[in-house]
């Protein structure tokens, strides 16, 4: 058994009731066999994460949660298409880090010749092509956008969320050539389905790329070194 | 249960009496519980592909083994770190295509700041740096070398081969940053072990890394577009 | 006097009835007075090179083809703007091998700021711009596009093929700043003269490109390193 | 007169006795005749930053400071080399936000053909290069190290410190070509002058240059688009 | 005090009439308090520099007024979006050298995720991208275009000038997703505050951006470094 | 019959006694039977150009030679690695215009994996690596270095001259990677032959590269478009 530890870096108010509930459900049929997933959502911070603003203030919640509950894992995903936290995170453990972008876009190198991201809101397309470069895969990224509905609004009318990201995909397939969309929001797991159906190329859904990732890297043993970038931090200075 | 079709695009001389048996249970220790492995070797080729020649007469009979043995599996994946024919067959093929050094790159990309390559023979390097400006992602590799031990030698004598991988290692991690070593070649599955142990950094080994990206590609149903690229060739124009 | 192999990389039916002598004729137009045109076709494989599949068919033959005619020429000349084969090539041969792509955009980055290819197919776009990445002229590509028309009908109806290539180009002129056009199909060399006059900017026929280009780097004396990447293969390990 | 707001992006236990007067006596020399400095610690994080750990610990506490102090200034400046929350703080402010990173590259743009960076700890050389991407000024960076000396423990022997900066630049303006030499710690400032001495190069201290950039910055009028990636915030998401 | 030596790279007819007194007017509205600006325009060469045949010809007339004029300046300015002799000039002082394409590009780079450059003239746009890439700031750049009114017509009639730039740089911040405007010629700078006060995004105006830098420069004690690209010329060779 | 004019930047005090002469007789060596080279050197200007500065002071006697002796001839060179003025003569001519270090990079790349230059002086190693990348050309380029010996001493100890080059192009075919030399100044055309026997790799020499490219671009019928980049420019508005 292998056990893969989820960090959902927003505040869930509706966690207990429900959405919580649907998150956990989506990853039990995702996951394979043998893996145990183990999820932990951050108390302290905001309910999604569309801006940088938004990802800054998550950051804290997101290491004491990996703090307090990563001991016994054998990989960590970050449940969020910012991929926030993820080189802080690799700094902290000894397991492999998987982000939501970083896995979903690797996978799209293998898929197709240029691959493009529909994400929420004005800002996901520049972010998105921050994180492209600082991945180094710039040259295979056709484009990015963000759809108009904002991240907490994607599960009002699933309807309405699938046809705003087939317009968008489909913009980006006509005019900027893409051949392989990313979802860009891992909280778009629940139209994923719909959007896939309706579109001539693949469509990768971030959260599952992520936790199969994890999966296999823990299978092959494979994590990152602890040296130069993810050399561990002095937490003796810390200060409050 | 689902099928990964692995095409060995070399000729196996020694295939039933031992060599093609170690590679099979090699993939069986690696592969999920639910994968069924099924190998084939082309039997009109070189014996290894260390050359752009050696490879383009490996290409027909990798065509050739997929026509005939791919009709019903989930997943294909070509058991060579120079993914010969991977585009060519992903325009035949309704399944995800897999190559050993996408596979193993796109992982590398997750692990590490820089990935190196470990690879055999003179061409290596400069073949690497091609196919790893081919995939994008050329900025983030620190550099790739090959060892002076040939494709066909490196069981021979297996220390050896391990002490000339962890050196040329050793030296792309110190000269050149690299914090992710990648090796160049899936014949080196018998002492990843050894060099993995040797190393302060991880150890991608290509064969098990294909295998594992095929088993994720198919479980998340992703397969490349059947347009731009991969668009389904006229097979009616061949002549012979 | 310098000889120039020229290798016709698809098996041409109609070759002793004409296609081949209209090929000739053309090459005996481009040549210079010192050199001598010898033109061999391979036997076996495709009737043209539009996807990469058909590409993997057609290497033995022309490696076959440079091994049995290649022994006293001055230089080779890969007829076929997919350059198939030319490092495989490189690595048997001690003479310049000359490509059609590699030639034409060479010439290409000295006529204009950015150059864009026309070429046949729905293939075409991306496969040019990997061939642009692996040349590491990216940065100047303007686009790349396929007409609809296959290799095999660019001479049904000439009027027709001309008047594609000119839409198509003055496409790329108008909305990607292309101010050089460069054929991207050697089979379109009956039409570029009706294309040229037609245009605002110069256009590159790769098949003269090539041969012009063989015909110079025979005169200069220049050949590839048999190092590094075009290091000869050990042709004792292949096997039938 | 014109305010500039100086984050000082770390714990400063020491700040009433010494250090911070340190600071405000460095920036009134180096500010302009019409410019008022404020200067503001944040009181939560870590004592310094050289790890993304140590970043995402100071990050809230940078927001909390600019919302409760960034009122009436014509520009904020982030004083460590790490540009923490530049851009989360320009998706709350109107007025221009300098990093002490972003400003320095662009003067060393300038300067020389290519530049180096010369920071502190293990983790400094890929960082800066990741900046560097981020920034798009990646060909011009020969490269970045680290000394050996923590941030905390640079003013202890500024001899040494001074000593082993002099020695690392020497390198990368040997080995490496630099002919600017970019100090990768605002810390660095108490020893930027015997650095600057030594060298054969201009050497570019970050906290002078973020502070003289940001002057110009609002003397010109010139701030970011609140659009794009500079969107402002929904705040009233945060929950705690 | 500090002087400035801002070098006019044009022959301006009317110089002592009135537009060198309207140059000197914006130069003394921009510059610092403790800033001298001493203009001098050459008397020999192109009365606007619009192609690279007017920057040729220009160039000698620049060398010259520096090599009388720049003895006792602390930094010289080259009054051109072309940056017309930048390394030249370089090559032959001491002090620091700004251009103001260089200046403007490099404030430009922390205002926004990508700029756009609107010029005037047919050959503006890819010129600019040659000068994009040889700062190494390319992927920054959203695109470049140039107006229909030449230089010397900017100023007939103002209101026309300023419509034709507002149209042509929204068109950038529209299709191009430009989130700065640089204008590409420092003769715009009459027009400068009408095209800021129309458009949603900053403007860069060149001339007060590099009069600016160069005061910030010279007030840091930054200069090139004398070797390498900014070796001295020997002076002894030249012939008459 | 063709003629082919080729530009000599710089005054040769001694070109009717001898200079001139020899390089006459390489030419007319290098030149195809049915061209004929014109060769003109311009009169006021530098006697070689190593720095910008240098250039700058030849380019308007290039402009003048062109405009002089340009009107009859099929192709114009620039005979000297910097390729001064190209871009600016190619804006006031109908014919190709070719420039040594375009010519030779152009062949460069199809004759190995990496190039290096092995030019002279200081500034050729940083002004190098700006042409490759205003070419677009940079991946491709393993290093650019220069020799102590100035252009005008190339001659004075030729055996000198070649140990030098020599041993710089050894020393960056096995540090860098170099498998094909380009000689980085026309100058050194005399004792390319000896630097070409000594090294393992092709060796270009840049004058010859930039006559035979001449030859086959006028050949072809190829020239540049006149729009863009290479409008002609407006010479009424010039003043002296």
């Amino acid at each position: 058994m292998r056990t893969v530890l989820v960090i959902q870096p927003v505040v869930m108010r509706a966690w207990e009731a429900g959405d919580g509930q649907e998150l956990v459900r989506y990853l039990d049929r995702v996951k394979g066999p043998t893996t145990v997933v183990e999820t932990v959502a951050i108390t302290l911070g905001p309910a999604s994460i569309e801006t940088f603003y938004d990802e800054a203030l998550a950051l804290p919640g997101i290491l004491r949660a990996v703090e307090q509950h990563g001991a016994d894992c054998d990989a960590v995903v970050i449940n969020c298409f910012a991929d926030p936290g993820i080189v802080a995170v690799r700094q902290i453990v000894e397991v492999p880090v998987v982000g939501a972008a970083e896995a979903s876009m690797a996978l799209a190198l293998q898929l197709g010749h240029r691959f493009a991201v529909v994400s929420t809101g004005e800002s996901a397309g520049p972010w998105i092509e921050l994180q492209a470069r600082a991945m180094g895969v710039e040259s295979r990224l056709a484009g990015a956008v963000g759809i108009a509905i904002p991240v907490l609004g994607l599960g009002t009318d699933p309807d309405e969320t699938a046809r705003a990201l087939i317009l968008a995909a489909n913009d980006l397939i006509e005019t900027k050539g893409a051949n392989v969309i990313v979802l860009g929001c891992t909280g778009m797991a629940p139209v994923a389905e719909v959007v896939r159906t309706a579109l001539p190329v693949p469509v990768v859904e971030p959260m599952a790329a992520a936790l199969k990732t994890a999966e296999i890297l823990a299978e092959l043993g494979l994590r990152h070194a602890r040296s130069g970038l993810y050399v561990p931090p002095d937490k003796t200075k810390f200060i409050d």
